[in-house]
């Protein structure tokens, strides 16, 4: 875990650009919680780094302790930040042990989540993207993706089929790696110095075409989870676009309301 | 919104069984947050009511205000208390916004997610429960249920047809009341003096029957979304057990991963 830099070695430009603003109408922790987000999504501070101390940020930006103390409150309590007892404040990563994709079940055993999935990649092309896929990534006309289908297997069980979609301006070279064995977003975060900053997913049932009755060995027209996610790295830009379709009977997601 | 009875009015045997014990493993602030909780779930304290300020809960507890500030920050994030800035704190009541049952949408309108639900009641019935509703509503052989069977609609859409199943001996009388154009947990919390304190949820993709594709107005075979919702009240005790199965073409369930 490495210390980030401190914000005072900004240039006076950038200086100028990270100032709290006395006119401004929002509450000075409002103001504050927002430029620290801007840093974090503009690579200032970067996934797990520590930020200043309180004391620190206070001098910076010109502001009391308690505005920064109830900023970085504010700032753990959306997840954007995290604390460690006697350590510090660090920038969090996403937490993706609510992903939908974690909630496949093999066998009766309830606890078993999804945590031994491997992976078969049955295709991958370098193409051009429908309208869907452009919109998602915002992509312009002439930017091509990396297409790959792939199976999810937990244990010997194919629960998932997945097509992931990949800027290839971001990720040239990609086709070149084997990723049967490995997590792809250490891949992108570490080959293409693209982390993943956060993620949207979204979920609703169908059934099963002909394809993905053959790939998750189902009947045509056997329930189905159909899921969503788009990933972003900082600045909210759009990395990956993958949809997939998960085996019904395979799959339970539980929350809890408080 | 009315203001809890300060914890030092409690009767000397109640105050040695809300006391911390310093022989005790665990840190003073863990055993702060059990002890706050267990409070709660026995309805000492109730929904919405506020909590005695920190300096009353350091001297009746005997611990530092430090470590009910510690133990107040971890129950604030948690959910189960709330502040209101210049007011205090106050005990949290469930948030229903993340309910699956609230992601169904009506036409081309993403933001109309179910707030405008009515509810036609098809049958009301007190009868003895199956084994499984036996179970996840903890009764005993003898206890009877409601059960009631309805359809919600959202405008004039049919949406979910829904199971609800009520422990008759917590409802007794619920089956005289009109619920088509009432929320029920209001119900049960003036009525029945049972608020709901917290619920979890289950979904998983289906495909419809004969009986819910008549009440959806859809075809046999069409993609639906299963939904289970058990409710509990103070002490974690079960009063609702609720099983819909919603139209698949108007349900999409979204989550951020951050």
């Amino acid at each position: 875990m490495k210390i980030a830099p401190k914000i005072t070695r900004l240039s006076p430009d950038d200086q100028n650009e990270y100032k709290i603003d006395i006119k401004d109408d929002l509450p000075l922790y409002v103001q504050l919680t927002n430029l620290i987000k801007r840093q974090i999504s503009e690579k200032f501070w970067k996934l797990d780094e520590m930020i200043p101390s309180e004391n620190e940020l206070a001098a910076t930006y010109n502001v009391s302790v308690g505005t920064v103390k109830k900023a970085l409150s504010f700032l753990v309590d959306e997840g954007v930040l995290y604390r460690r007892q006697g350590k510090g404040t660090f920038i969090s990563r996403p937490d993706f042990n609510r992903s939908f994709m974690r909630f496949f079940r093999y066998g009766a055993d309830e606890n078993q989540t999804g945590r031994d999935l491997i992976s078969k990649v049955l295709s991958l092309n370098i193409t051009y993207p429908g309208e869907k896929i452009k919109e998602a990534l915002e992509l312009e006309e002439k930017d091509k993706i990396i297409f790959i289908k792939r199976i999810r297997y937990l244990n010997d069980l194919p629960v998932m089929l997945q097509n992931i979609h990949l800027p290839y301006k971001i990720f040239k070279g990609f086709e070149k790696i084997d990723t049967s064995r490995k997590l792809l977003y250490p891949i992108y975060e570490e080959k293409f110095k693209t982390p993943v900053v956060w993620a949207e997913e979204e979920l609703w049932p169908t059934i099963a075409d002909h394809q993905a009755a053959e790939a998750l060995e189902i009947k045509k027209g056997d329930p189905v989870i159909s899921i969503e996610r788009i990933v972003y790295t900082y600045g909210d830009k759009p990395i990956e676009f993958r949809n997939s379709v998960g085996r019904g009977d395979k799959f339970r997601y539980k929350i809890e309301i408080r």
